[in-house]
């Protein structure tokens, strides 16, 4: 299990975190799985150079499901929660990713990331499972 | 494989259905794989409480992918069918789920929904696959 | 690892790729994972008869990520490239299908497809990973 506290909206890389994880597990191929406990953060695996692309996917995320109370029936939970289980659905909670070399087989450009749909900070947990040799 | 009926459009949830067969398999840990064999029904992990989030998640994937014809040149099979494949595409046919104490590692707030993206009642099946020990 | 050469924009089906390799392993029962190691090309299960679904999808998600430099901050790749990275995040870059009999558990209108979202011809690279027996 792993915990990731946000402090705020967005994507918060966890490449580092999964790669140690995985490491520490000590196989050298096999199936990776990360599943994050949540209906208002999910995972996403995207560009880990450009900054702007980062900026880019969050903004594009708060326009197809802009934080426009009149839009929605449920808004108990604050104008920030009806759009985030949208942005949630509209992404993923779930990715597994194939070792190679002891390492998640990603490609140059890729890196994993968590993405907190809310804005006040919160304690997000992603179950983390393995399986090979 | 898990047959889940259908009487209308929008999100059924297979929570328990899931949950008695993983039961019924007698493992502790592993990894559960749910399959969607349809390209106009998804599955979807999300808030399971609050009836409005539901009715909201339905009305938006209505409103990105609305049941216009004049939107798209596929209307063969009625004017539900092509939305239902945008739908579809939007959300995801498969998941994987960790178990933890033989069950799936769901958070507190999450339950497994067949989305079903027609208005005529169908069978929808669902491959179930779990390794574990 | 699955080569798939690109020439152009749009869904390149792969599933008889796949099922070959499959096959080639010689399993009966198990979990097939495929994971696209890029960020601007994506992988889709979708319908596999009706060439003009494939034709909607691909306007729909050309619709709702438009090639449009004014919309992103992010255009040192040219104009394709962002829109690229949010297709990809609103499909998905990894698949896990359950094995039967020695295949795919496909249903019968699902194919299995690379989704290039840039113009230019590319090699993309899909890491495979077949556990079972």
């Amino acid at each position: 299990m792993l915990e990731v506290r946000t402090g705020r909206q967005g994507l918060h890389e966890i490449t580092h975190d999964i790669g140690r994880w995985v490491h520490a597990q000590g196989l050298t191929t096999g199936l990776l799985t990360l599943f994050c406990r949540h209906t208002s953060a999910s995972l996403l695996i995207q560009e880990n150079a450009a900054r702007a692309v980062r900026d880019d996917l969050e903004a594009y995320f708060a326009r197809i499901a802009p934080e426009d109370p009149s839009a929605y029936a449920h808004d108990d939970e604050g104008p920030d929660d009806m759009p985030a289980h949208l942005r949630t659905a509209l992404t993923q909670v779930q990715l597994s990713i194939p070792l190679m070399d002891g390492r998640p087989a990603l490609g140059t450009w890729q890196g994993i990331y968590l993405f907190e749909h809310r804005h006040m900070p919160h304690r997000r947990t992603i179950a983390l499972h393995l399986i090979g040799e």
